[in-house]
């Protein structure tokens, strides 16, 4: 017989009864049942109950162990009685009868309690990680982000794309983040930069001849700490075409990602064929570029409505401004006082002066308009809002007015909460869509300057024509976002592949050719030398396994996260370097100065 | 029509014929004959011949294109006359008669040619890396890399392993090489680590209940340039096993990295049964523990027949110490006296004082030993050896002499050097063999102390009371390598997980308890809260990949590698931080003195 099992504790069932087999695994909890010891043997796979009554001879033995010692048994498989069978447990209709017990690891007493799982301090967890991740919902989790990981690489395998590794050691980036900077031993003074992203590389694989690459690919930026990001390092699904638009990617990678979906949601809907959204329009019809599509609310300007208006706050608004507009957030079952007053009551806590409100009531048969809007502007044109909107009575509507740019954050806020209090959100479903046509530019009020809105490596609309000749604030990207429940869980573009208009992109915003020369020097070398037209995108594989695990922090599914303050509290990273080290990479630490 | 293909430049066929089609991709060369242009159409898939002659609307734009340009073409497919059918090529049968060509992206002079792939000196191919993958040899060789890591997946994958991902910003270990540091910004003066390898977080994952570990891993020393290592990352085939003793791990990967070499071996046959040699015998028979199996020459003690004899420099080295012996090369088919008077030359040339030899030969139809050894110990000796080897008339037999641990290392270069130069050595296969059996220490003759001879984290053979009781150098270890044709392709062990075995095993190199619990803090806390046996290996991808695709050059197996001095030329990493970066790590780098 094997040294450590004939089984794992995952295998045994009815027809196994009668046979001795060996088990090993961690005591999952230990019961003392009228002299008679339960003990769940737990490991990977599963638990078994094995059974020592007191004339076994490992009875003695069973009476010393505790939760979470690694035992080994040996015993006899009986089936057990029908008002014990445990119908939750695939190994529930059996029970092993011990005959020996090994102690192959005892454990000290535990920090953080395994069975049960209770509530336990993060530091704690983390610490002792190897503890945590043998609970049940934590082990879970990990398996199934490895499996949707597998998936992702089956699917992308299975539509043509194939996986290269790009390197880790790099050159420092000046697109976005903060890099993590590595010293070089051998060349002193000089440094590597981990990736933020592997997306020169992806460029340069495509004008290196190859076509259709993905990755699972490690991405390190060094920000500071954000609730929903981990400190660190972070996992994308990178990939990248050749001699595609736009159009080829979005088809190439919907049904990759709704199968993804599919496979992992549990039995929830998941949108079969993803809206295109124009980014202008989401951000008019939902006040956001990560539009929760869940949420039924679309937004409609009805300034017209207010125009002219007894209402003498928006009515002076519109005719001061030409930029000024209104919008209406509709709110189906929202028609009472008590609801409209608490939305208003809500966004004086958000900061705005109020929220504004009608809401529509039976009254005398007929609909009638409600609240002190309704009053100011009158039946008419109330019920001209109403018709707008498609309401009735029972229903109620918000209004927001002012510059729209100014206002769409709070709106799409103001969309969410009324979605949310309404209970109008089907929790219990997956809504993708895509997001299409971002601004390729946009103003940097701080710095007064163009500044890119997303990516610089992105291709603007209409070529070098727009940029010689169009408002560069009116210029589109071929750059998109895919959002999923009001998360953007990936985002790319078509790269602009055009030296000369790569100089004429970066000029607008104030970089001289020499500048894109110097900090994109292998990419903008490659593109002398006969590049494809290519794009691509990254999804964020955490985000993504997060969704689908229904998990509320990221540390519920990654395997050894770091803590908030980008601490390894297990491995106790960072720490210090010894002073050979410093030594042999040139680096001296500046002592920190404290304040007293 | 699609924008850019109808077809990718390895689509087309006999059955096409008489279609319009679409085609993009980079000219891979232009021919004129006699007025009718021909260009061979490149992309990741193929190569198809078009075809311009001097009615197309195209013929003029046709003339202009050059190697490298990036084009698209719309045409017609035509079946190519029988005398121009090109077998070599899945598209060779039929040529594209372009009607229109769009000039995608023009390519500068190149600085080093894609067609024809001439030699080309090493910095300029780094430099200009995406063309360099452009050419056919390392386009195959980087698809074919991929293949073999999709190929190891799919294979751990069947054998119930499961990949995990572990951290890359860990921290600094002591085992083994010089780690890879990155300066923390939020708690200055600290640093994080690259991984050497994920060996301590692999304990750590089957510490957290996980069983039948892998990870396709990347792992980072900092080490001095070395022919046969790419400096900065390389990727592993990392695994680990809980429950398991040796025996099941080789017996779990020894299918798996068969079917790997099988698959990818272009029908060379592979060793069917990897013998398991132990390192003793190994470095006996093969003075090496990375024996090249395909060479059949296996040495043997003889020294005895020496021992006493007329050849009195080794019959007094005998008589001297009980510790020498001497030990003989056989040398199938090298029987002559011009070859081992070459041997002996290159001995000399290693900084030997020579080789002694025998070899025999005919003599009046009786085989009779020949050379000055053979005349000093006599007939009766000569032909005793010649029994013991088994060797004939035609052969001839080499001899070291001294104390083995001493000259074994020359002894196995000798081997070597016999094997290649009478061609004893099948170059068209694959040699498996695991060597187990390692020594758990060695004397470390530099600082006069014992030292773990691999792995401080394997187990000793015997325990604690091997450890207890034997001469330290004479315990073994649950250690094991992989080799191929004379390459260590992995290396593993069974671990120790016995908190109190392992404070031993460090206390016998001179380690106390308190440096194993802070050096190797993670993985000892949990090996006190119960912890299963375990063990696993790793085995070096791009070292294998090397081997199957007959790669003289780690450069040739990776798509983005440093050149040897440890620069990424194409990307120009590493280079300078500038002050901010430094500032923000609180580093000051030390400016460099150069002597004058």
């Amino acid at each position: 017989m094997h040294r450590y099992r004939s089984h794992n504790c995952a295998a045994l069932r009815k027809s196994d009864v009668g046979n001795t087999v060996r088990l090993s695994g961690w005591v999952h909890r230990v019961r003392d049942h009228g002299g008679v010891l339960f003990i769940d043997l737990r490991d990977h796979y599963g638990v078994t109950q094995v059974v020592a009554d007191p004339d076994s001879a490992a009875f003695s033995l069973a009476e010393t162990v505790r939760g979470e010692w690694v035992i080994r048994i040996d015993g006899e498989v009986k089936a057990r009685s029908d008002d014990t069978v445990n119908a939750n447990l695939p190994t529930g209709e059996v029970e092993v009868y011990a005959r020996e017990i090994e102690v192959l690891s005892a454990a000290k007493e535990l920090p953080l309690p395994v069975f049960g799982e209770p509530e336990y301090p993060e530091d704690v967890r983390l610490k002792y990680r190897f503890l945590d991740l043998r609970r049940e919902t934590l082990h879970r989790n990990i398996v199934r982000r490895t499996e949707i990981i597998a998936a992702m690489r089956e699917l992308m395998n299975g539509v043509g794309f194939t996986e290269y590794s790009t390197p880790i050691l790099t050159a420092s980036s000046p697109e976005g983040a903060r890099d993590f900077l590595v010293p070089s031993r051998i060349h002193p003074g000089n440094f590597y930069a981990l990736p933020q992203a592997p997306q020169q590389y992806k460029q340069l694989i495509m004008a290196s001849g190859f076509d259709r690459y993905f990755q699972i690919a490690p991405c390190f930026r060094d920000e500071d700490p954000r609730a929903d990001r981990l400190p660190g390092e972070f996992y994308q699904l990178d990939l990248e075409m050749s001699f595609v638009e736009q159009e080829d990617i979005l088809t190439a990678m919907e049904p990759v990602i709704r199968s993804v979906f599919e496979k992992f949601a549990d039995g929830k809907p998941v949108t079969q064929e993803f809206p295109r959204i124009p980014y202008a329009e989401a951000i008019r019809k939902y006040g956001s570029d990560k539009p929760d599509l869940r949420n039924p609310i679309e937004m409609q300007a009805v300034t017209e409505h207010f125009a002219g208006s007894g209402f003498k706050v928006f009515a002076n608004m519109i005719a001061n401004d030409a930029k000024v507009e209104v919008w209406a957030i509709p709110a189906k079952t929202g028609g009472s006082r008590a609801f409209c007053d608490r939305m208003n009551s809500w966004a004086q806590g958000e900061g705005q002066p109020g929220l504004g409100y009608i809401f529509w009531r039976e009254e005398e048969g007929a609909v009638a308009g409600a609240g002190p809007l309704a009053k100011n502007i009158g039946p008419e044109r109330t019920d001209a809002i109403r018709g707008q909107l498609g309401l009735e009575a029972g229903d109620a509507c918000f209004f927001v007015a002012g510059v729209p740019e100014k206002f769409v954050g709070f709106a799409g806020d103001a969309r969410t909460r009324v979605g949310e209090e309404l209970e109008l959100i089907d929790k219990e479903r997956f809504d993708l869509c895509w997001i299409v046509d971002f601004p390729f530019y946009e103003w940097n009020d701080e710095e007064n300057r163009l500044d890119f809105s997303h990516n610089p490596f992105s291709m603007p609309q209409g070529g070098l024509e727009a940029l010689e000749s169009q408002d560069p604030k009116s210029i589109l990207a071929y750059q998109y976002d895919i959002v999923c429940n009001g998360f953007e869980i990936g985002s790319g573009g078509i790269r602009n592949h055009v030296p000369e208009l790569m100089v004429k992109a970066f000029g607008l915003v104030g970089f001289d050719a020499a500048v894109v020369e110097e900090q994109f020097g292998g990419l903008y070398r490659a593109f002398q030398y006969g590049v494809p037209p290519h794009g691509g995108m990254a999804a964020g594989i955490d985000r993504i396994v997060m969704l689908l695990l229904g998990a509320k922090n990221l540390r519920e599914v990654t395997m050894f996260p770091m803590n908030q303050q980008a601490q390894d509290l297990l491995m106790g990273a960072p720490g210090e370097a010894d002073a050979a080290q410093l030594r042999e990479l040139n680096l001296r630490v500046i002592p920190v100065v404290k304040d007293d």
